[in-house]
C-alpha cells in the first residue's frame, strides 16, 4: 500500500511552476498575474484566499486581492469582473466562493471571460471540458488527475466509482475521467444521496473517489482489495488540542481502508494541496495563453 | 412488456405545439422561426434538414433553410451565423453536422447565440447543463427524458447504464440523468470503447440505453429482466426491398431483448421521432424566451 503524498508532489510541481516564472522574467516578460475578489467575512474564504496569495508568492507570481463587505452588490462584484476582463496586466481571476446570499453567484461566474476564469466555473469552460476541447478545468479535478499522473496510476480501462455530483468535484471528475484521454477512458459511475445501496458500487471499483463531505463514510467494507482510493473529504472537526482549533477529518475511514488499498490519499496532505497547486497550474496556462 | 411509441408519442406532442402556435398568432405574434445552415451534399444531412423543415410547416412554425456548397468558407459560414444571431425574426438557429472536412465545427457552433443554439451543442449550453442552469438541450437525450416522461418511467434512484459517450447523445444523458430532478437522480455509469467488459455492466442496469452505432449489439443475455431498454441506434443498412433502398437498424437486437424488457424502444418509431419533436419544444421555448 502508497500512501500518496500530495503535499511533496505539490511541492515539486510548484518548484517546477517556479522556475518557469524566472525563465519567463529572464526573458523581460512580467510575471503571472492571478487576482481574487472576496466578499463577506467567512472565516474559510478568508482562509483560502490567503494561501491562495501565498502560494502566488511562493512560485513569483503577482497576485491582488478584491475585498468587499457582505453587503456589496451585484453591480459592484459585476464592475469589478469587468476591469478584470479589461486588465492585460491579470491573466487569471477567481471569484472566491460562496458568495453573499443575495448575490446571484451564476450572474458573477458567467460575467469573466472565459479565457481568464483560471476556476474553470464559467459554463464555457465546463462545455468545453464535457465536449472535449481545450479549457480551464476546475482546480480540485484538475489536481487529482495530476497526481494520478504523478504517481502513474493508469485509468483507462479501469472502473471507477465517485461519490458525490457537487459541481466543482464529481461532476467535472465524472466527466473528465470518461473522455477519450491518456488520462480518462474510465468507465465512471457517479453516486449521490440518491442511490439506493452505496457499498454495492463502491465495493466494485478500482478506483474510488469520495467527494461528498461526510467525514469517515467510506469503511473497509465498502472497498475492493487493492483499489485506488482518493479521498476529497476535507471536513473541519473542532479539536480543542490543535492550534487551528480543528482538525480536517476526509471522507474515508483511513486507518481500516488504507491497508486494503493500492493507494490511498491521507487527509489532510493528499488531494488539498493539490486543489492549490492545480490554481497555479491553470493561472500559468493562462499567462501563456494556452488555452 | 411495453413497446414505447415514440412516433406516437411525438404526434401528440406536435399537436400540443401547433396548439401553441395557434394561440401565439391568435394573439397577434408572428409564429417560431427556425432557420437552417446546410453545407455540402451529404445524403444523411439533407434528408435530415428536409424532415425539420417538414416538420416546422407541420407545427406551423417558419422555417428558412441557408444552403452552401461544400466548398463554402469557414468566414461564409460565421457571416451567415452572425446574420442569424443578429436577426430578430430568428428564434433559433441549427447548423446542421457533418461540416464539409475543411471547416472547424467548434468555431461555428461557438459563434451561435447560446440564446439561439437550439440544437444545445454550444459549450455554454452543455456547461449550463452540466450545472444545473437553465439551457438548451440537444434534441436526442431531450427526446429520451421526454419520453421516460410521459411514459411516467421513474429515474430517480434508479440504476443506468449507457452505452457511448459521444458529445450528441451518450454524454449529455448521463449528465442529465444524473442530475439532481424529478427526471434525473439516476446513478449512471457511462460505458465506452474502453470499457472492458460491457456486460458485466449492462447486466446490472434498471435503466439501459444503448447509442453505440452499432447494429444488434445489445443481445438478450445483456440485458436484466424487466430493465426499461432504450435505443438510440440509427444505422442504415442497405436492403434492396425497402423504397429508401435501406432500413434503419437499432443497437438492441430487439427480437430476443424485448420478451425481459418492462418497457422497450423499437427502431425505427422510438428515439428517432422524439428527437426531431425535440428541435421543436427547443425553437418553441426560444421563441417564448423561457431561457
Amino acid at each position: 500500500m502508497i500512501i500518496i503524498d500530495g503535499k511533496q508532489t505539490a511541492a515539486t510541481i510548484r518548484q517546477e511552476i517556479a522556475a518557469e516564472v524566472e525563465k519567463m522574467v529572464r526573458s523581460g516578460r512580467r510575471p503571472p498575474h492571478l487576482a481574487a475578489i472576496l466578499a463577506g467575512n467567512d472565516g474559510g474564504s478568508i482562509t483560502y484566499v490567503n494561501n491562495k496569495i501565498k502560494d502566488c508568492a511562493e512560485v513569483g507570481f503577482t497576485s491582488s486581492l478584491f475585498r468587499f463587505d457582505e453587503s456589496v452588490s451585484e453591480e459592484e462584484l459585476l464592475q469589478t469582473v469587468d476591469k478584470l476582463n479589461r486588465d492585460p496586466e491579470v491573466d487569471g481571476f477567481i471569484v472566491q466562493l460562496p458568495l453573499p446570499r443575495h448575490i446571484q453567484e451564476h450572474r458573477i461566474i458567467e460575467a469573466i471571460n472565459p479565457l481568464k476564469d483560471v476556476d474553470g466555473f464559467h459554463p464555457v469552460n465546463v462545455g468545453r471540458m464535457a465536449t472535449g476541447l481545450p479549457c480551464f478545468v476546475s482546480a480540485t479535478p484538475a489536481g487529482i488527475v495530476e497526481l494520478l499522473k504523478r504517481y502513474q496510476i493508469k485509468t483507462s480501462g479501469k472502473y471507477c466509482v465517485i461519490l458525490g455530483r457537487s459541481n466543482i468535484v464529481g461532476r467535472p471528475l465524472s466527466i473528465l475521467l470518461s473522455r477519450k484521454d491518456e488520462y480518462g477512458d474510465a468507465t465512471v459511475t457517479l453516486c449521490h444521496s440518491r442511490t439506493p445501496n452505496l457499498k454495492y458500487f463502491t465495493s466494485q471499483a478500482d478506483i474510488l473517489i469520495a467527494a461528498m463531505g461526510q467525514p469517515g463514510f467510506v469503511t473497509a467494507d465498502m472497498v475492493k482489495e487493492g483499489a485506488v482510493v482518493i479521498d476529497v473529504g476535507t471536513t473541519r472537526i473542532p479539536y480543542a488540542q490543535a492550534k487551528s482549533g480543528f482538525v480536517l477529518k476526509g471522507d474515508v475511514l483511513f486507518d481500516e481502508v488504507a491497508p486494503k488499498c493500492s493507494y490511498i490519499t491521507p487527509v489532510p496532505g493528499g488531494v488539498g494541496p493539490m486543489t492549490r497547486t492545480a490554481l497555479l497550474l491553470n493561472t500559468l496556462k493562462a499567462a501563456r495563453k494556452e488555452i
